[in-house]
């Protein structure tokens, strides 16, 4: 019963990331679903990532948390249109929340949209919410043990952002040991070592999501 | 119709729930639930714990995870009877998984059981797996914004152990926020200032795991 439920509720799902998808394309908005733990630095890099291509591309950012608003607050100061969706308890994002905020955007004006997904490395990650590309943010203190532990959001993700690189050595943390079982998992997975406190290593980041593949949402 | 079959799982999971911590009290087990996002050193806590009360307290773990038994095997290697249960993709642990890893144990023999929950700062609030206390580790590494952003987990939990004290500086974390926002929320938590690591502080999470009010499951 519970089974049927859930596969029923994520059928409903997949019918309206669809149709964000639909909408996405025809606008030509690359969109990028980023998902990680809490505390991984997803904020820091939906930030860095603001900032650096402030000028070049109009960027549209849809914030997922379960409550508060601060970091909309953050995203806004950088210098991107934000949209804050609270999912009052949800631990996920869902197609249909995207859909409501890729409403309060006009479309046709922005060339990417970032949606900071709720900070979580389960849920996550079963929901497509119509974006073209989905990242995955890890950071360094989480340890280096952490993608066969967690093995279906490496498999479903497109790029593998490793953050923190500057608290690595403290933390004990072997980043090629992430990388490493992170490929292994899967084998199509882009890798990028960060860190969004320092800037190191963003550039290719930063090409990877500006690539013109990225257009096609 | 979601929203019906949810409660329902919730109301069947409370009984289990229920029937666990009969089981645990007449058997004069202290039950702990360890909850916090993947690596903020919940594993790390256990080895600690398991290695300072050994010849003290006959203690019993049960190990949550999605895939992989390496936690499990750290916390053997500490010198624990452990179990290992495997979710199988589900985002928490729930109180008829418990109920079948608590087979495992002679629960007469044990003093202390300690039940790791999967990595989850979010869906893991919600299942009573009927233990006596709940017992919410974050690390200084995932920031010091977290409580107000995860309400429901530091509302529910009996203690909070705030792990890495040694890379706060490192990480830019200001563990006196954490501190306050978290008894903001929940003016009841037992607040612990620890390093897994070095193991500075461990001395007063000891005495609060093991103090006579503990045995009360």
């Amino acid at each position: 019963m519970e089974i049927k439920v859930a596969k029923k509720m994520l059928r409903a799902n997949d019918e309206v990331a669809a149709s964000n998808r639909r909408a996405l394309g025809e606008a030509g908005v690359a969109a990028v679903n980023i998902v990680g733990s809490p505390g991984a630095g997803k904020t820091a890099l939906v930030e860095r990532t603001v900032l650096a291509l402030k000028g070049r591309m109009t960027i549209g950012v849809i914030e997922g948390d379960i409550a508060t608003a601060r970091d909309a607050e953050r995203v806004a100061a950088a210098g991107a249109q934000v949209v804050q969706l609270s999912t009052g308890g949800a631990c996920h994002l869902d197609a249909g929340m995207v859909a409501q905020g890729m409403e309060e955007f006009d479309l046709a004006k922005l060339d990417l949209l970032l949606i900071e997904n709720v900070g979580n490395l389960v849920c996550t990650a079963h929901f497509d919410l119509g974006e073209g590309r989905k990242v995955l943010v890890v950071s360094t203190p989480e340890g280096d043990d952490k993608p066969a532990k967690y093995p279906a959001i490496f498999m479903r993700s497109n790029a593998l952002v490793i953050n923190k690189l500057d608290l690595a050595e403290a933390a004990g943390c072997d980043v090629s040991r992430i990388r490493r079982e992170a490929l292994e998992l899967n084998p199509e997975l882009d890798v990028f070592e960060v860190s969004c406190r320092t800037g190191k290593g963003l550039d290719g980041w930063l090409n990877w999501l500006t690539e013109p593949a990225a257009a096609k949402s």
